[in-house]
C-alpha cells in the first residue's frame, strides 16, 4: 500500500478579523484568488490562523469557507492538534467529513516536560490509526512551549502507513528530521527562510506565510527548481527570503496581515486581540517593502 | 469600593478519567469529602485539571459538577484563560451564570514572544472589566511556553476593581509580585513549596495540590498560621513541603492522582491520553509515602 | 452522596412533521401548553418522540426546542441510546451542554443475541460513568428486537450512584423490575396500563403517553395516588386506561397525534414516512373518544 | 430499459476498531488485499460493518476508504437503510454523490407492529424513486426486530425500474423470495449456510461473512459454478458450509474479526463496544479452525 504524499507550496492562510470577528468573505476573497496561483493547496488553523485564538466552532466555520472556496485541484490540510488524543481524533473525524485531505497535528505542550518521544509518538499513532485522512506531523517548538519533534520521535512513527510527513518550522532541527524521514515521510518547510535549501536536500515543498502575499511568486520558486532552472529559482529565492525576514520574521502573523492589505489583493486585517496589529509606522516601511517587491 | 479577596486553602481539582472519559461521579465524591475539610474552596479547570486537555463542553460539565456538590461554604473559582479576549470574556459570561464565584486567567501564550507587559494588561482589563465575578491572574510559566507574569504587567491592572489577585506558581517570580501587589492584589502560592514562606510574607493562601490527597492538613496549615501557633505550623510545613516533592513534583499531575487512589479517600485516576499514568514501581514507592504519612 | 431521584409524570414528547419535516413551533406549543399543567417534566427523543426516525442534528433541534420552552420547574430527559457506548457518551455530553436534567438509555439490540446482563451492564455502567447527569434505564422490548432488561441486569447496575432508575415499558417485566431495583432505583412505568398499579406497589412515577393529550389529568392521577385520595385515583385511573387502550393501544404513535390534533390545545400532526397516519374513519372513531372523554 | 443486475460474490466489510476508534488503514489494508481476488465487490455498512454502531459521519469515512481503495472492477453497495425514508434519501444521494454503485436498505423496524407490506413497499419506493443508483433490498429479521421481506412485499416493487434485488439473509424466506422475485429481481444469499443451494435455484450470488476472512475460495465457488464444475463445487461447497457454522454461526461478527486476524492477511479487532471480542480460548480453538482449513 502506497502512501499518500504531499508536496508543493501551501499557503499557511490567515484569519481576517473585523472588530475583532472573523470576516468571512475575507477568506473566502483570500482563497479565490490563490486559486488562480500555481499552489498545491491551502494549510488551514494553524499558527498564522492563530487558530488558538478561535473557539472549535469557529474554527470549523473558517475551514468550512476555505472547503466551500477553494479551486478542486488545490489541497486543503486543517490543523487539528489538540492537548487530548480523544478530542483531536474527534475533531479530525468531523474535519474529514466536511472534505480536508489531511490534517496536521501539532504535538500536545500544555506539560512539555512529560512530551518525551514514546508521548509523542502515542499520540501520533493513535490519531493516524483513528484518521481517515493522512496525517502530517508539525513541528513549531517557538509556539508549543518548547516541545520539539526530533528524529527518536520520527523513528517511532515513520513507518505508519498513515502517517505521511511532517512541516518543519523549526530552523534547528529540519535537517535531522529530513535525515530520519528519509523513504519514509515527506518534508515540507514551515518558512521560507530554509524552504529552497530544504527542497535541495530532498524535502518536498514548503508551508511558506509569504505565500499570503505573494503566492505566485512562492508557487514559481517552487516550479523553477523542479524545473531545474536553477539561477532563475537561486534569484528568486533570494528576494523571497529576504522578504520573509523583513515581514513575518520581524512582524510575525500582524506583519504578514499588513502586507496582505498592502498588496491590495488580499484581506488581512489585524491580530485577535489581545494581539496587536502594528503602528502606523511599521506599516509606512512596510508599504514601501511590499510595493517594491515587484513580485505577485 | 471594596475589592473581594481570595484567601485561605483552596484544592486545584484534578480530573479523573476512566476509558479516557471524564468520571464525572468521581468529581462528586471528591468534592463531597473536601466539604468536610476546613478549605477555603476549589479551583477548577486549572492545570491539575488538565483543562487544556478537556472541551470546552466538558469543561462546563465538569464545572457543573462541582458546583452542584460543594457546600454552600466553599469557594469554586473557575479556570477560563483562552488565547482570545473574546473568546475568555465568552466562557467568563457562562461560568458566572452557572455560580462561580470567580475566574482564573493563564494569560495567551501561543504567541510568547508578542506577550510584552502591554498585550498582557490590554487581556487582563478587557476581560476585567468584562466579567461580571472577580479575576485572578494566573502566573505559570511551565505550562505557558515561559511566559512570565511580572510586576511590570501587576503595575498596569492592579487598580482595576475587578482584578482581585494573582495566584503565582512560579517560585522564581513569587517575591517580586508580591511585592508589586502589595495594597492592591491578594497573592496566593500556586505551590506547597513556598506556600508557608508566601504567608509569612503577607500572602493571603495557596492552590495547593496536595489539597487534593490531605486537605484537611494543608488546611489546618493555613489555620495554625493564622493563629499564631508557629511551632506547630512549622512542623506541619515542614512534612507537607516534603510530601509535595515527593508527590506533586517528581510525578506532576499523574503523581497527584495516584496519591488520591492510594488514599482511599478520593478518585484520581491516570491523565488523559496521550499522557501516562505511573508505573507499577511508582506507585509502588508512592503507596509507602502516602500511607506512611500520617496525614489526612 | 444521596442519588437524584426521578418521580411524577413525564409526557413522551412526540415529534409533528408537517411535509415529512419536523415543525418546531408545533413543539414549542406543545411544550408552552403542557408548562400550566402539574407535570414533573418532558422525556424527549423517546418512541413516542420517533427518535429513531430522526437524524442526529435533528434530535438535538428537538431538544432544544423543549429546553427553550421548558417552564423552569419542568425536567427535561432525552432518549440518548445509541448502539455504540462511546456514540451514546459523545451524545450525552452534547445534551447536557445543552441543559438537559437527566438521559434515558433504551439499550444496544442491533444483536439482540449478544446483548447478555453482562454487556448490557457494561453498556449501561460506561455510559454512567461518563455523564454528567443521572441516568435512566429504559426498557422497551418491542421497539429493541425483543431486547429485555430483568433483574440480573439491575443487580449489577443498581448501586452505581449515577443510574437513578428505570422507565419500564414492558408489562411483563416491571414487578420484577421494581422488586429488583428496591432501595437503589426509581421506577417509572411507561404506559398509563400499569402506572397506578405500579405507583401502589412502590414506583415513583410514569411516562405516560396520553399525557400529550391530557396532561392534566394525568398530573392529577399522581397528585390523588400521594395525597391518599384513592377513590378519586381509582375512578380516575379507569377513565385513563381505557383511553390509553383505545388511543395508544390501538394506533401507536399515529393514534396519540391524531388524538393532540383533535383535542385542539396540542399539535401532533402524522408520524414520519413511512409509517402512516390514521384513516379518516380512524379518526372520527377517535374523535369521538377524545372529545367525550371529558378530561383535559 | 433493461435492470442493471447484482450478481457473484460480495464481502460484507467489517469495521476494524482500536481503542474503540475505526481503524481506516485496516480497512484499506482489507481492501486491497480483496482486491486480488475474483470477488464481484464490497458491501460496506451492513451487519457486518457493525453500522448501527458507527455514527453518520463515521459511516462516510468508511464508505470513502473503501471506495478510494477499490479496483475498478469491484463493484461498491453501501448499506443506507434508515428509519426514515427521508434520512435514506439523503444518505444515498451522499453515498451516490462519492461513488457507490448501489445501495442496500435494511428496512425500519423501530415500529415492527406497524411494518406492513405496504408500508415496507412505500419506503422502497420512494426511496427507489429518488436513488440515482439502484436499489437492493435488505432482509435480515434476526438484526431487524423480528421485520421480515416476504413476497407480499416484493410484489409491490419489484416491477420498479430501480429496485434490482433482495439480499436475503434469512434461511427461512429465501425460498418464496426467491420465487417472487423470479425475473424482476436478482436474489443475493446473505449467509454462506445456503448461497450454493441458492445458486443452484437461480439466485444470483451471495454476501458471505466468510469472504472476509477466504475471499479467493469464496469467490472459487461461485466459479466453480458458473464453469459447470459441480463436483468441485459441491466440494468446496461443502468445507465453507462447515467453516461458516463454525466462525459465524457460532461467533457472529467477532468471530469473523478474530478469524480475519487469525489469517494473518486482514485486519479484524474486535466488536465496538459494548459488544465483545471472544476469549483467549475461543480464539485458541477459531485458530485450529483458520489455519487448518487450508483455503485462502
Amino acid at each position: 500500500m502506497a502512501k499518500k504524499t504531499i508536496e508543493g507550496v501551501f499557503t499557511p492562510m490567515v484569519t481576517p478579523f473585523s472588530n475583532d470577528r472573523i470576516l468571512f468573505h475575507g477568506i473566502a476573497k483570500n482563497v479565490e484568488k490563490m486559486n488562480e496561483s500555481g499552489l498545491a493547496g491551502y494549510f488551514v488553523l494553524g499558527t498564522n490562523g492563530e487558530y488558538k485564538s478561535l473557539s472549535v466552532p469557529e474554527r470549523f466555520a473558517v475551514l468550512k469557507t476555505v472547503l466551500d472556496h477553494r479551486a478542486s485541484n488545490k489541497i486543503v490540510m486543517a490543523g487539528m492538534g489538540f492537548e487530548s488524543a480523544n478530542e483531536t481524533i474527534d475533531n479530525i473525524l468531523r474535519a474529514a467529513d466536511m472534505g480536508v485531505d489531511s490534517v496536521s497535528l501539532l504535538l500536545p505542550h500544555f506539560f512539555p516536560k512529560r512530551m518525551t518521544p514514546e508521548v509523542q509518538a502515542a499520540y501520533i499513532l493513535e490519531a493516524a490509526d483513528a484518521s481517515p485522512v493522512p496525517v502530517v506531523i508539525y513541528n513549531n517548538p517557538s509556539v508549543a512551549s518548547g516541545v520539539t519533534v526530533k528524529s527518536e520521535t520520527l523513528k517511532l512513527v515513520k513507518d505508519h502507513p498513515n502517517v505521511i510527513g511532517i512541516k518543519d518550522s523549526s530552523s534547528e532541527t529540519w535537517k535531522e528530521n529530513l535525515e530520519a524521514a528519509k523513504g519514509s515521510l515527506c518534508v515540507m518547510a514551515g518558512s521560507a527562510n530554509y524552504f529552497y535549501e530544504l527542497l535541495k536536500a530532498g524535502g518536498t515543498g514548503g508551508v511558506l506565510s509569504l505565500a499570503n502575499v505573494f503566492p505566485k511568486s512562492c508557487a514559481d520558486l517552487y516550479t523553477l527548481f523542479k524545473q531545474g532552472k536553477i539561477k532563475e529559482a537561486d534569484a528568486l529565492n533570494e528576494r523571497l527570503e529576504k522578504l520573509n525576514h523583513e515581514v513575518s520574521g520581524a512582524f510575525g502573523v500582524a506583519g504578514v496581515k499588513a502586507a496582505m492589505d498592502i498588496s491590495g489583493d488580499f484581506c488581512g486585517g489585524v491580530p485577535r486581540r489581545p494581539l496587536k496589529g502594528l503602528t502606523a509606522e511599521q506599516i509606512a516601511g512596510l508599504t514601501e517593502l511590499v510595493k517594491g517587491a515587484g513580485l505577485e
